[in-house]
């Protein structure tokens, strides 16, 4: 481990949650793109060195700072490569995160992650880091051509789908089973993912 | 002019906006169903009658209390109305949507409204309220068949396509043009409206 250069808050337990606050902060306020390690650093009084050693890559600090339950690019991911090869990409990302989403020990963390997305500022950090760092690299496992122009498209039906299920709770949607949501959404993912487009 | 009973509050210029406000409370803390105009006067210390003279009937106290730059039971209702009865429903609601949202006026006070109904207890307004209030009456004017059912679905739609173009702003969505928008969003809402469903 390097040792903080200033002498100032070294790694006690505290330091992890005074950079977490400091990544928090700088990433809503600058976005993901503004941000760097060594903002983050001199925004907590540490080093940076001590920043990568709790938190590792400026994306795994993003995705530290967004207080999700799990590490979207690993769960998903996970799903994914153990899913139906043979299936189009659209049932696969859907039945991934139906299967994050309707777990009961992580859907109070992913809506308190989605009511921060909601927040001011919110919009460059889906637009700058939960889509290059999480969302495009799932559409390259799923063999997606140009995933920074189609994963958007993709990701307009999975937050509503989100927002209507989860955050609302508005019926029907709210009590589709997932093969009904399969059958309904599956096709409309696949024309965003592998279809023609303008 | 019904005169209020209880000699509080009269007509002044200041009950409208103390009606207003009493039936955003309950509104938002009952939800639409559990909301009557009667328990809106009782909370605001006048005569229901008062609450019919200022804002009609619960339908339009709802509306009002939405605080929503323009009626959409009428604004969109005309532009479904004007549309082209040739083209499918996705795309008259879809051009409908956009002309309202892409207009700068309006733009400011449908973001807030969207932000209101996206806070806690938001989805009872949006499932006991906006869906049969303002959805229902437009699928039924566009003709799609069982509009409680199928209105929340393209509901699930457009509401993705709101967050990632005009409250998060994310890339290529924020700046594809309207036609672009219609080639790749309406036959996804015609499936919805008038495909085949599980």
């Amino acid at each position: 481990m390097t040792a903080p250069t200033r002498g100032r808050r070294p790694g006690s337990p505290d330091t992890r949650a005074v950079i977490l606050a400091a990544a928090r902060e700088r990433f809503a306020g600058a976005g993901y793109a503004g941000t760097t390690i060594r903002a983050v650093a001199l925004d907590a009084g540490v080093d940076p060195a001590l920043v990568h050693h709790y938190f590792g890559s400026k994306d795994d600090l993003f995705i530290a700072a967004l207080e999700l339950p799990v590490d979207p690019r690993t769960v998903v991911a996970e799903r994914i490569a153990s899913s139906d090869p043979d299936t189009g990409p659209g049932e696969r990302i859907l039945r991934a995160m139906l299967g994050v989403w309707d777990d009961p020990a992580l859907q109070p963390g992913l809506l308190a992650t989605v009511r921060h997305l909601l927040e001011p500022g919110g919009g460059r950090l889906v637009g700058q880091g939960f889509l290059p760092v999480v969302l495009e690299p799932v559409g390259e496992l799923l063999g997606v051509e140009d995933p920074a122009r189609r994963m958007p498209l993709a990701a307009s039906q999975v937050i509503g789908l989100i927002l209507m299920r989860y955050v609302l709770r508005v019926e029907p949607v709210a009590s589709l089973t997932t093969e009904q949501l399969v059958t309904i959404y599956a096709p409309v993912l696949d024309g965003f993912l592998i279809g023609p487009l303008p």
